[in-house]
């Protein structure tokens, strides 16, 4: 119930604070026989890690993951998959200006009320640290998940917004340029964007969207458990975000039904998808996709009146090397949430007799 | 794993079809001794039920809710509440034009897909009929969370938008009128845009905001359980909704941190609320606000082609009686499942050693 | 949490007290399809229920099972199976003297402590009328399980015990007796037995021997979930057992590896089968048994010593109509457990990718 | 659903193989706050570790375990505590005899089966190496449960049974001697024993009791989740168990209702304690005791005949160092799956409103 695990039947289960020892996780009901490719885990960890272009947070981790279990001779044998990162940067930094006082609109002091007290080095385990872990086992999932394409790119920085339609761009265009966006002269704007933002010591939001293309028609359950209920909580889960929608989202709401309708052409497609490729809470085959709206970086490089522990109005300005936007590196955590949601979905749909 | 069953420590189970003999459910978990006031339940069961207004669906349904265990000389007893609604509206239907045909919109295709076959009774178990059971737990678990108060109101009807923030509206005006819009003079203009749009044989989407108070400290898990990522999965996991968010939501991405981040006052209380009432997936005391976007209502009283289960493509007039927008009826349900995930919560927070 | 569902993927969740309005029921996970021969599900509540022979509680109870959800012509839907056993015959009857007492080795006591009160209505949720709902689930695992042949039978009565193996025994012939025991010059002492204990207003207790054939290589899980690590806690939750085992049993520990090895035919099958059918948690084909340990009766019409809620001394006289000995009845709710058990890992193992 | 966890609330999830890079597991829902004496994490794991005395398998294994999150400033934080246990022992073995053959009453054969291939290195996952991980659980587990105590000892090995009922014993002295069996007189009896089968190249099964004391009232949960029965899966998911019986057990089963009724004395407390400190699947204050059966170790050291892959017989020699009894290294074991099921209970148990 303490909520560290994602997934049923391909199920999750992480560990570890920022600047403590290790993150790591299990892996538990990935399915036997599945060959392992470790350098494609290792090219999504090193799309989220710290430091890989000029406009993330120069913190340097180099995020390699070692398997402890459940892979023998490359191939997954059906037992719990082990796995650990070490923490290398984590040595002594002075903490002295987060642990008696609390960051705006940070963790810190809630995990404080919650549990009496808290790891108040670099956040512990609020700290967005711990995605790494998710995207191990997303990076395992997407292996699993043969002929299922998920591919999440940034649609929004701030007020510049992509306009056009997924479908009108060439998706993998969005890993030639270090914001992650397809459209690569809108791409250049908001990295010109960015840079501004981080010399005003300042930080901005933005939006992901993740398409996922090939989905077998079927997953997903009726009623609780919808296929999108389980991909909105799955986005809400990560970090600093504040909203979900997928096909017509919000803008639907304000539709007519006779607009609004995707009419079915013979094969079972259907002419627009408005739908999003999930009708009733289950995949109908056609493209799912969906958008993840992200706050601006709660830490700020400049100075901010706060309360310490004694409720007492205190001076706090932000240390340390933090994102000035966060989408850029939250594109392939979404992307492996997605692919943890699919292979979770496709193992209980496998599950009925037939 | 199939999906009909909600929360952990409060725990609900529905079963039911939307023309089966009965819908029903069991609360799993519900603390002891608590003194139950079943008007309060029917109230809410009536807020929910067809034929309340002229702008809803004229079906006529007197859900009625019978306990069948768990309640004993007025008060809980910590054992299972078993409780059924029976079908009275499920008379001989002419159902021949949905049975092997499609509904565009409709999970009438992915049911047959995944299941082989399906009740096509009235939509069977993909109706919103099921969410009667919700609002059954839903008013129960109010009475249990005893000074949280849940104020669900609808917030946009097609294009009309109430553009006042909650905190300059009184709530309690959202039950004065039919639609369920706190403010009464854009309520009416909806209301005139709901009977427009119900001549036209058409429907049109909305939005739900709803606002909780009084949430103490602490509720939520951090990672994957964070209290908006539940929330949001019960709110995508009512029929027709396409989107949700919290706080500054996908507004807040375009917003900057120095303007985003909510300072505290001395008491840890914060003078803006971006953050929804949650930090880090946890309670921080303030206000809980979030809104939940429903797509138009998929049938309608106008012609559309569609296929039949041979794949050729047929012509479908909707039948029977639906509502033109479906979010007065929703805003019940929407507090339901918020009141759901705060008993959850409250219990996963008391389980805590302290 | 609170423990009134069983099984993951095959979910029963069961509710009603003995006395109050109806007892029930939702089986989620059911696959669709499945066609239901309703006669077999009265047919294992009839053999479960009392007043069905000399030797049991002459209470009347029809104990008819009515489906609410979840069939549609005849088959299964893949939505949840809601069902209803009315409670005839809760009239009035007197408490009073179990209101404030607490019988002997009954549930009252904790049951106040953990609760605050309970319903003391011939025990409330603890009696073993609950047992009935497991009844019908476990009727309809069984026909969903094709193939696999489960069968229960009593091999103890107090002293009296069968010597012989199951495989020397014909196990139909459990059903040609009121008893339930395959040897029937040996059931036809236990018979005696138990009338002789009824007319002493005593009670005495019984071992329960199970049965199944014909089972898949394969089903359980490693580590935590083995087969029989399952079947235990689903024979353990049954009203009045005391004790499991499995194959060689108690009597295994007292054995050497060298006699106890199962060695191997060529064809995978086991020239001994001390292992039960299962290796490691994991079904390997051959015959799974096991035993079941009931005590006697806790309700006695003998008086007995004990006390008030106030702690005073009072003087308790069994009421009403109990069974002398609880296992000729126990038989199907063991095979009801075994098939819910055997559901659910069917359904988990046909989750693996192959 | 693959089974490598335990617990609900306070929940155990292990991984690794015997022979591969490391075991560990995560702790999630352990409370913040409790301060961890890790020496005696360290004195269980002392008390399982192979080469311990002369009667256990002569592996060397130091087993010792590193904390990798959770623990701050020597207090658990109430976030998942990940741990690590280094296979030091794994050098090139030759497992050639256990490649392609099946070793009688082992898992090799349900492995192959059921996932395709497996992880033959020392039994890989269904090797009783696993339980290092859940003994490092339990004593964190024993040291949340302040007050309650937790005695396991050997009350058989063979045919040399403890007569003596625990109540007449100094259970301490359990740990005065190699086979942890409290009658030390006896405990030399069956340590001769144990060498004597060793020297037959030969192993023998035993028993295992349990006695947990001080146990609050109100553990456990009604209907499928009683305590008994979760007790009941806890000890048969530990390798080798084949039974498991509480208070009177087997014996139980041949008492009559008069003889078995635990009556009350005016504080609550029972005069007899057959009911084994728990009624309805409830606490009841009372001493929990419960044994435990282990079969004999499958692998011997001599000659056996059995298959391989191809179905051919083939001859077989154990090697390697092996347990000739399993019981002495088994008593840390089942205090510790005993431990976790209490912990458990208590935070479900915590949850309740009062």
């Amino acid at each position: 119930m303490s909520g560290n695990s994602f997934g049923n039947l391909f199920k999750l289960s992480t560990f570890g604070e920022s600047h403590g020892e290790a993150l790591g996780g299990i892996i538990d009901g990935c399915p036997a026989g599945i060959e392992l490719d470790i350098s494609k885990i290792q090219l999504d960890l090193d799309r989220r890690k710290p430091g890989q272009s000029a406009i993330v947070t120069q913190r340097k981790e180099p995020d390699e993951v070692r398997f402890l279990s459940g892979v023998f001779e490359g191939k997954t044998t059906g037992t719990p998959i082990g796995f650990v990162i070490e923490n290398t940067n984590q040595k002594s930094h002075d903490y002295s200006h987060i642990k008696d006082s609390y960051r705006p609109s940070h963790a810190d002091y809630v995990y404080d009320k919650k549990y009496g007290f808290r790891d108040y080095r670099g956040g512990g385990r609020s700290s967005a640290r711990e995605t790494a872990s998710r995207v191990v086992a997303g990076a395992i999932a997407k292996q699993m998940l043969k002929g299922i394409k998920i591919n999440a790119f940034v649609s929004s920085v701030g007020s510049i917004q992509l306009e056009k339609d997924y479908t009108e761009l060439d998706l993998a265009n969005a890993e030639t340029n270090i914001v992650r966006c397809p459209d690569t002269a809108l791409a250049s704007k908001m990295e010109d964007y960015i840079r501004q933002i981080r010399k005003e010591g300042d930080t901005v939001g933005g939006v992901v969207t993740c398409v996922v293309q090939n989905v077998p028609i079927g997953l997903g359950e009726p009623v609780f458990d919808k296929l999108h209920a389980e991909l909105g909580k799955a986005m809400l889960s990560i970090n600093a975000v504040k909203g979900f929608e997928y096909g017509s989202g919000f803008g639907g709401s304000s539709m007519k039904g006779s607009q609004h309708n995707d009419l079915y052409n013979e094969d079972g497609t259907t002419k627009t998808n408005y739908s999003g490729g999930i009708q009733g809470g289950i995949s109908n085959g056609m493209d799912i996709y969906f958008r993840v709206a992200f706050k601006p970086v709660a830490t700020i490089m400049q100075t901010q009146k706060t309360i310490n522990k004694e409720g007492e109005e205190v001076e706090m300005q932000g240390k340390g090397r933090h994102d000035p936007c966060v989408v850029p590196r939250a594109v392939p955590i979404v992307e492996a949430m997605a692919a943890l949601v699919l292979a979770d979905y496709t193992l209980i749909n496998n599950s009925i007799l037939r």
